[in-house]
């Protein structure tokens, strides 16, 4: 285990409040559904991964107190808490994936009792959350082999245990195949820096040898040759395999590509969109400005300047060597290797 | 006059302390050669062109209080202070030109008193002052032809009055063209923030609208159209146009070539280094880890993580539109073109 990013303790939902690494590894406490919408909004948790684990706690945590008798009422209940969580963050597939999930076995359940439905609400978020540390480590296996061996790994953001629930995407990737990787440069990942502060802290702990840069220094890298492959996580995949990731992440495809060097994704199948055709449909989240002007408690820029904050981008399916999922390789990803793939054996259906 | 960056005041050079800006504008005092150093090297004074005017002064302060009484003992001094001041910062060509410049007029007038040659290095620095002013004009004047009307405009770091006496290279573009750019995107500029900090401010006192970003955020406003054109400054460029500027110029300017966007270098003629070949003899300095790891006080990731920080990357030739000098435009940069603008009129020569 690399990091237990989400926990049920205590009948509570406890994460590590992320905003505060590296500097302090602390708990953040959730008992309601609108603290789990807070720490999904102000970032004390986030990743695609983490955030569809989290928000299936939150519905959960939502409904424990709830007094209704009868499942219309209880439904209703359970609606609009889906909707309001659905609200925190738009762009990550996986938090409406496993609200969506949840709200399958709701339905799925409806003859039975209230107090029955509550108890499998939780019991799907304790399978979503094992669920996530199974492929991840399946995410691990299927990447190893594209990992040649003495090479060096650029990561952008924070794809790691932390935007999981324990081992990582694209950081699940490096850290099974870390005996043939000679060094992971990381993306310092501006402006809320989860490469410089959370990747670099992961690596760290995992002592595999790595280098922070500033997100503007990986095209050099590349020309020097000191990048051998990329490998980043993703937020939503559409269709037709345009894939959305943190803001910085389609530049850095531009590069690869102009260098030659292999551009990977990590996700599991959670994160593909198949409901939307290519990349231009997925929403792009603009975050506060002040995400960009202030870094701790000071401004980086004048107070008044205005800013732009895209918190995601949108590498088109081009750029992408391949796709790494849980249930194997998408190589050169286009709409039918990707249908293949994602409808080849859903995880929910054999459950 | 935009902004005086560097003035000479009640016998002493008067600096703009870059470090404390936008928060504070204040003047940093140097009336040693150690001082001009110190003021080189911990970026008080940044930008090629502004560090070319202040190594001159630079000399001056060194040898005023020489005791030397012929010339080769007094030269023998001019000397050793211009290999120090030639070390405190190794890639912007303009440092050296204007270090080589100084000796010239030293060996011109070897002839001459002790006291009449320091004379005359004080006066060779307020030359090279007053033509810096001369040529950002002239760069404005040639690069504005090259801006649409309504077109919003691109530039990295800080090419502005802040790095040239008062006007600017890539900015002074900008300004000339003032009336026909609808906005101008600032990337941030990681790690020491050149544009959050210097370009914001240049703009915001000019009242040009301006919007930042950061430097991950600039291939994502390519992908939607927002940047028409791209302006940056140079360091150094080499007699084939390999041009070496900020670290993150290099993609950046393979972003632009990727999405058809024209990329202008702005830079005097003394940014020229005929001497070097190709980019790849350009030395590029590395700077201290801290720069990357700590923004203001605070640590932005593990105090020992290892970082690389290279200053500068060089941008080939072949991705340049064009490089906008006070001689002119050398449109599609290649060795001929560009000794025959360098050695057009040499301004030293006519002078």
């Amino acid at each position: 285990m690399t990091v237990e990013t989400i926990r049920w303790k205590n009948n509570r939902v406890e994460l590590i409040d992320q905003r505060l690494l590296p500097a302090k590894l602390k708990y953040a406490i959730c008992v309601t559904d609108k603290d789990m919408w807070t720490a999904i909004r102000t970032l004390k948790v986030r990743g695609a991964p983490a955030i569809g684990v989290a928000g299936a706690y939150g519905v959960y945590l939502g409904v424990r107190e709830s007094k209704a008798k009868v499942y219309k009422a209880f439904r209703r209940e359970v609606d609009r808490i889906i909707e309001y969580l659905a609200r925190s963050r738009p762009t990550a597939r996986n938090l409406f994936w496993a609200l969506e999930r949840v709200l399958d076995v709701v339905e799925k359940n409806k003859d039975k009792k209230i107090s029955v439905i509550k108890k499998i609400i939780l019991r799907e978020a304790h399978t979503i959350l094992k669920e996530d540390k199974k492929t991840c480590r399946a995410i691990g296996r299927y990447g190893s082999v594209l990992i040649p061996r003495g090479s060096t790994v650029l990561t952008h953001c924070n794809a790691g245990g932390l935007a999981t629930v324990d081992y990582g995407t694209a950081l699940g990737v490096i850290f099974t195949a870390r005996k043939k990787i000679k060094r992971v440069y990381v993306d310092e990942t501006r402006p809320v820096l989860q490469g410089a502060r959370l990747t670099a802290w992961e690596l760290k702990k995992q002592g595999i040898p790595a280098t922070l840069v500033c997100d503007n220094m990986a095209a050099s890298l590349m020309a020097d040759g000191e990048v051998d492959t990329i490998i980043v996580g993703a937020d939503r995949i559409a269709a037709n395999g345009d894939t959305a990731n943190k803001i910085g992440t389609y530049g850095l495809a531009i590069l690869a590509s102009y260098h030659n060097i292999p551009f990977y994704v990590a996700a599991p199948v959670s994160t593909f969109d198949l409901s939307i055709s290519n990349g231009r449909e997925i929403p792009i989240e603009e975050r506060d400005s002040l995400e960009v002007k202030k870094i701790g408690k000071e401004y980086i820029t004048l107070k008044d300047m205005d800013v732009r904050n895209p918190a995601f981008d949108v590498t088109p399916a081009k750029l992408i060597t391949a796709i790494i999922t849980e249930r194997g390789l998408i190589k050169s990803p286009c709409r039918k290797r990707i249908r293949d793939v994602v409808n080849r054996q859903d995880a929910r259906g054999k459950k």
